[in-house]
């Protein structure tokens, strides 16, 4: 399969990267400022350049979008608005403008995050967006069949348990290699409409 | 109780007002341009000159938020952009603009809709911000308390069924009656962090 990642040089778009250049695909690798192909996919004059010079795929990753968190009592309108244009709307604009770029049986894989169904303290942002995404992604799948569209939604990755650890006490982490897994599952499956949440 | 509603002039609005002024509580009604108090809750200025005007309160309600339904590949950014504004970051700042005026364990009733468990044609837009509504409340849930959150997430309304009916073949509706219910269940309730489904 031709399979595009955006948001390739994060921690899961290295390991998706990797797992499936291990499994044969054939990938494009698309970045902010790294990988084949430059593109914020939160703009949508670079996201129409992106699909013109990326062409035909047969599967749509995407492991990108940083969320703040912060107390919702120190969240302003700004950040929730941030929330949404980076890591909802940029995903659900990948998705309409790719429409027309996936074959026929072709997939969408999104990003969401483990807030949204299991909340934790300055995580409300990323709740509210990442619950945009998989409602989205619902919803998506009954319209774009017999393409698909599947969300992966992880909890904090082992990997980066230093970093935010301490946002999730007692949560269960996942391992970026199992992360990379869920994303295979919904490229080489056949699900949609799915959360596919881990571990 | 001293409970303001948004949207009080919308059909959900005015069965809530009916069964709360029933239960003998003190209603202080919100509109963009009807109502005790003119306020678009999407407007931060506007938001903020009417918790000016409406002091202390005991509970907060809204049923306010309009979404475009269209198919998915004739829904532009644009359109996922206004839903979410109109419908999903209007509530959410009603809430956190709110914080310092509902009493000690008073509590917050947003509105979302069934699309974004059960997903329709054409309801794409609907979905998304819905879901996004559904996670803030869970989310917002865990840091506000005692101060409470729920969300009532109704099927599309009996009154409604000529207007909308077309949109959700096969869905069981829901009276406004049992509507105002889900919300007077949240406001003389215990619950935090729900989301009541209707019917």
């Amino acid at each position: 399969m031709r399979i595009i990642i955006v948001g390739a040089a994060g921690k899961a778009g290295k390991a998706i990267q990797q797992l499936m250049r291990e499994r044969g695909h054939d990938i494009v690798t698309v970045g902010r400022t790294t990988g084949d192909v430059h593109c914020d996919i939160s703009d949508e004059t670079q996201l129409a350049r992106m699909w013109q010079h990326v062409g035909q795929i047969d599967a749509v990753v995407s492991a990108a979008g940083d969320v703040t968190y912060a107390p919702i009592t120190e969240l302003g309108s700004d950040d929730f608005d941030a929330a949404w244009t980076q890591k909802a709307l940029a995903q659900i604009n990948l998705v309409r403008t790719g429409l027309n770029h996936v074959s026929p049986r072709g997939s969408f894989t999104l990003i969401s995050g483990i807030p949204s169904r299991d909340p934790v303290v300055s995580g409300t942002a990323a709740a509210t967006v990442n619950g945009a995404i998989e409602a989205f992604v619902r919803a998506a799948a009954i319209e774009i069949a017999p393409r698909r569209i599947n969300v992966v939604s992880p909890s904090v990755f082992t990997e980066s348990l230093d970093d935010f650890g301490d946002f999730f006490p007692g949560f269960v982490p996942v391992n970026l290699a199992d992360v990379a897994r869920g994303f295979q599952k919904a490229i080489e499956g056949a699900a949609t409409g799915e959360v596919i949440t881990l571990p």
